[in-house]
């Protein structure tokens, strides 16, 4: 039940700084020539992750696990094909491995759900919504990263929605969210469109869900 | 009165298809052979972007606002590096232009900001930030990412206490902007600090600035 994390480099050195105290870790890297961090629980192997041979060796079948993190010497697309390969090998040894995989390219995105990624992290789609909101805003600091280092602490997320809820609108469900279970309303998700500041008339569903931060 | 875009990518790509409607652009990049983008308000030109020449044909002095994305073909630090001539050309050129730069690694930011950039978008940091969080919950990857989408449409922003505000606390605050200004409050900052969700008894002072999510 160890995490195995593909690819060295500034993302993964950050969530192996971060997990190495809880997690048992092991680092695949093709290009790193030494294990570039000294701690108990966290193991390298130099090899390519897209080999059967690699995977085994980084123990496979008994990982809870995979991170792949896109590989930061080849172009945008060929680091896409990179990972995707990297997910067929890891989902063939290990159907049930929960994979976690960046992605560069909108264009290979299905290629890498087909490929058995559970979660893909659209990291370009990401910079280019800061950089959208860095330009568009006046402040000397972007409000959106000032928003995301505090929703470290602050959870955003979807939650349900309850029965006190049940047909209300959005400016009266905020306010008894706020005074009843402390968490800000942001939006309404109703099937796959998501809603924010809604229309005052739109009632909300039992079936919809609430995107909300709360700080617990 | 223009904006300049260094760096033909996925980022890039998708700030300019947003603002390309409103805004005129000039993109510069070395490696791309011809336009990428065809459209009346979208120039392109063929060069390096740290040389002054390339800067003046993209008459870098009458630009209000320039966007330096990360080189993908090199590796983390010799983009940044990149980046940092790129800063350092153009501030020389024109010193009151608004520059945004992508920077890759943590260790060359102060750098970047010797060489004048006015915003940094750490690009790795906000990826791992997205990826912990991924770890961490089943769900915390795709609100936020729905969230970022619809950051498009409705302006994350910091606005200033109006005078009805003052004194209020957070969940009156809250109430009296959603109704009277159709306006979603996250958070409030004081100083430096930005307190998402703050605690039911802190009040507001008109000093303080407003995070705050409008349709406008
Ligand atoms: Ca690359
Ligand atoms: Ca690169």
């Amino acid at each position: 039940d160890h995490m195995i994390i593909i690819g060295w480099n500034e993302k993964s050195r950050t969530i192996i700084q971060n997990l190495m105290k809880t997690e048992s870790i092991i680092l695949i890297d093709e290009t790193l020539e030494s294990h570039p961090i000294k701690a108990d629980n966290v193991h390298f192997i130099k090899g390519r992750a897209n080999k059967d041979e690699t995977l085994w060796k980084a123990r496979i079948s008994t990982a809870k696990i995979v991170m792949i993190t896109s590989d930061q010497n080849l172009d945008e697309l060929q680091a896409d094909m990179h990972t995707i390969l990297t997910l067929l090998a890891i989902k063939g040894l290990n159907p049930d491995i929960r994979c976690i995989a960046e992605i560069q390219t909108s264009e290979q995105v299905n290629n890498a759900r087909r490929a058995g990624a559970d979660e893909l992290i659209p990291a370009n789609a990401l910079t280019s919504a800061v950089l959208m909101n860095t330009i568009s805003s006046v402040d000397a600091v972007s409000p959106l990263l000032d928003l995301l280092a505090e929703l470290k602490s602050n959870h955003l997320a979807y939650i349900q929605v309850e029965s006190f809820l049940h047909g209300k609108d959005f400016q009266v469900a905020s306010s008894l969210l706020l005074k009843e279970n402390n968490v800000i309303l942001i939006g309404i998700k109703r099937g796959d469109d998501l809603i924010v500041n809604p229309p005052k008339n739109l009632s909300i569903k039992k079936e919809d869900q609430l995107l909300a931060i709360s700080n617990d």
